[in-house]
């Protein structure tokens, strides 16, 4: 008789990473619905009969409310201290099961983690990994392999160090529970952040893991950029699509899968190049350009708007504003000419600062980071990677070049030279 | 036999809380004509045999050169006392009448006048005086009733403590001038700007005043935001309209009332949503958005302007700019990317200084007040609710958050950070 | 027996006046070709057999690439001082010829050398000199005609105090090299730059010089906004033409000469009014308007942008920008909102910088002198006449009023007022 199979899913990070955008990114909206439909819901394999759900103290709420369509609990983290600490913490839930460990924010194909399930319970194999190919450096953990058997999971190892160009990434089968827990007992979770991967190395030793190849899209959303990298993946399997009381003007042009939501409307001189998702009753004005972008329900684009590989949430209002290669989380206004720039001068690589650090993004385009209730105001440029966080103003003319915390008012200090007009 | 009806036309007022806008607002233009000819003209009742225009220091020229079709003389208020000096100026004028006293910048339906009127004339009353219902608190007389006759009339009561919901507006008929100018002379010009209403208020106690209750328009051009309420009401009676000449190119989107005059030329691309007035030989560039407003001649938007809710006056260049809720008297250029903001970040009410006093405007949404013969540079911001001065010019790039008096040249304070450039 | 014909190519010039562009002006592109092309190769009368080019140390390898369908040989003039020179530094290479004297830097009607030559041919005038006709003064050598004969040539002699209208241009035809090489060695080129016009003056006193009248184009690019005039002048002449692999979206409207070189793409709803130059590969995008332009290869012109009477060269980007009768060189990109502002607020005439003199241009509208390699931030505004040297960057925001020297990076100094958000 089989076990029963378990689906894992670890979505107790703390989620600083991604500030100034919500610390429940779990749930980040896309296309109506929320990551957790995307990299949980939508991957389970059929096999899966029960999830547990394993919550921060930061999303337990919002988490408790997401739909799955098996039995689920979830189970409090107390802090965000990794893999090894997160399984232990539902020990009591998980143990005598298979198991199938998600991570809540990485999005993958669909059929990936059901091949790796189906791998797992037709081969002998102990446990099954996802190793994701990748020819640029990612830091994550690489599946050291010998024999077709993996041997071993390094943490990071730094650029050119990796044992193979293979990543272990979401959807882990372990054939039992209690074998894991067991191992994560004697390895402790006090000797660093890669206690699971440790773990994992030990049992590889005596037990079988094979590695399912995957060369298809995965995406992990740690920083807030990682939200254009999620969308565009998102995008890029969207089909076309025309809801209800939906209305377009003459003179509107759309190019490549575009998805419109119930409810909108595109006036004239208008061109919408996919892939690109139109939220419901959204209001796309006249003369706009919009291109693979993500925009939310309930907002109004406004006169002569430019948005180009932007994500844009719920309750938006724009006019004659330039956003590239944006995030702007949702209710966020700007004002006309206001501008989010997305290049630098030298072309560079665009890169934010977390704290002291310095964090290099990888992009050379890189626009804002608006947080949820931020207002910008008339002729303001936002400079490439600056963060703004929620309910925060900046005035008109502002050119700003500093991350901003939650409720801000930042100004430019003006200085007028005022004299009598000798040429009227 | 029945007495001479005498139109009695009070314009004297000195108009200094309308700056930055002309001091001659009874003639201010709407539709190539003026203020005159909509709040006295139109609305003269056929009864009316002759007008006397009393009119002040400051706009005496002007209103010498207004068309009556009615016999008409113009007589000099010496200095901006109110109504009840106004009419004991023009007692020779119109002794031994029967009047209707016309307040020239009280904008109402053309019919109210002709009933107040025909209602004096056919009724018993002494006197009928319009009573507008309104909802909200508004700075005028208002009217004290018992037993369906006006026994005294109440000037700015203040808000919530006012007699009856009607204020007392334009058209004010009395049976004899002789009575009125007896009571006006009694009471004296020296105890107030109401000696009129108390006059009124003892007459009322032996002669009988009747209200002709009015749920119809009224807007009084006070403060030069109420152009805005002028305009709005105003374009709402206009018809669409196709003059000589008018020249509209391909993919041009005109939806409701539009009035285009003689000679207009609209480029490609452009939407007018209406009511919409645009004034003779003007030029609507290509992409442009107009909604709700009122251009005047021989103007050019230019390029990709957005014009809504504004009144714009004769010869104003604009290009590529925003104008929202804002009135630009005439004569205006604006630079590419210049911006009148409508708007506050937190959505409050927009308040504008009237020397020491901070005036609230009673809107959430108002752009600039722009007075003749300004200039703005490119890039420039000016802030909802700024009044600019006539033949004042703003240089690029500047965020004005101040009135500017006439003829100012106000630029804003540039310091260079200027370094080599080693990313090139 | 005719003596052979000579095209003399004056290209010495040390082009500093025409900073921030190439000193290399005489190649300067225009339609994919160059100046050289326009002023030299396309203007030479069939009977001239060989060509000799005089170039400066800053030209010489560029003039060396030039093509012409005659021989040709380059002498280097070691120092640009004048006409005078130039022809003594080529003595051995024209001795014993007739010569016509070009200047490679004048744009005239393409059959004015050619009369010229065939009247010096078949005429017995020893010379002939195109007399162009101007009513505005022009800083040139004016013609002292006394009976139909030249008997002087006046330089620069001040407004109001010319001898006549004519001004001597491009194209002097001298029947023996020797006469005027020998006049030139005894007049010397110590005595000021007006060594030539001496020398000739001094020669009309025994031999016959003619005027050859001359009421067409005449452009002489010293300035760098005189690529202007010469753009202007050369649109003027050119055909529509539709290239190989253009593409047209729909709402496009082209109206006039448009010359759309090989593998252009215009976008849906813009106009291009001409004359206009589109090189090749370039993408003009959605919503634009190009006017009285010339753009050059494999630009980008973005969302919304307006190109008006300018000059831009090749691989330059812009987005959502307004460039007013502006020279942009090449290889510049613009950020949305940036502004080559064209016109001063009172419309007065726009002038530069030399070094500490200041230079009227002559112009009401001028925009921006903008050399190759420059990068200009979003919502940046250059003030009319303003120069920019090569590979500088301009800062998001920036007012930019002063000249920039080559590879500086100019930003705007931006003090923050920041607070807690209470309106949030």
């Amino acid at each position: 008789m089989k076990r029963e199979l378990v689906a894992v899913v670890l979505a107790g990070g703390a989620g600083s990473r991604f500030w100034p955008l919500t610390t429940n990114k779990i749930v980040f909206p896309f296309f109506g619905k929320s990551l957790f439909d995307f990299s949980v819901r939508d991957v389970l394999p059929k096999e899966v009969s029960r999830a547990v759900i394993i919550a921060g103290r930061n999303n337990r709420d919002a988490l408790g409310a997401v739909g799955l369509p098996i039995p689920s609990v979830t189970v409090l983290q107390q802090k965000p201290l990794g893999m090894a600490d997160a399984l232990l913490a539902a020990a009591s839930e998980i143990a005598g099961s298979e198991l199938v460990i998600l991570i809540a924010d990485d999005l993958t194909d669909s059929g990936l983690i059901k091949r790796v399930v189906a791998r797992g319970r037709t081969s002998g194999a102990f446990g099954v990994i996802p190793g994701w190919k990748t020819e640029r450096y990612f830091p994550g953990g690489y599946l050291k392999i010998e024999n077709h058997r993996i041997v071993g999971i390094t943490e990071k190892p730094g650029e050119g160090k990796a044992p193979s160009p293979y990543v272990a990434i979401s959807g882990h089968y372990v054939r039992s529970s209690d074998v894991l827990l067991g191992e994560l007992t004697r390895t402790g979770t006090t000797g660093g952040d890669d206690a699971y991967e440790r773990a994992l190395t030990t049992i590889a030793q005596h037990e079988e893991f094979v590695m399912e190849p995957y060369e298809g899209n995965f995406v992990s959303l740690k920083y807030p950029w990682h939200v254009l990298d999620g969308m565009e993946y998102l995008l890029s399997r969207l089909a076309s699509h025309r809801g209800k009381g939906v209305s377009i003007c003459d003179h509107v042009v759309i190019e490549g899968n575009v998805y419109l939501d119930d409810g909108v409307k595109i006036f004239e001189n208008t061109k919408i190049v996919g892939p690109c998702y139109i939220g419901k009753n959204t209001i796309v004005g006249n003369n706009n350009i919009i291109r693979t972008s993500h925009i939310g329900s309930n907002c109004v684009t406004g006169f002569n708007t430019d948005i180009t590989r932007s994500y844009i949430g719920d309750r938006c209002w724009f006019h004659s504003n330039y956003i590239g290669d944006s995030v702007v989380e949702g209710e966020v206004s700007m004002g006309s000419g206001a501008v989010l720039a997305n290049l630098r001068l030298d072309d560079g690589e665009i890169a934010t600062r977390e704290g002291d650090h310095k964090i290099p993004t990888g992009r050379n385009k890189l626009g804002g980071i608006i947080a949820t209730g931020v207002r910008i105001g008339v002729n303001a440029s936002v400079m490439p990677g600056v963060k703004i966080g929620e309910k925060c103003f900046v005035g008109a003319g502002v050119v700003l070049s500093v991350d901003l915390p939650e409720q801000s008012f930042c100004q430019q200090k003006t200085e007028y030279i005022l004299g009598k007009n000798t040429k009227a």
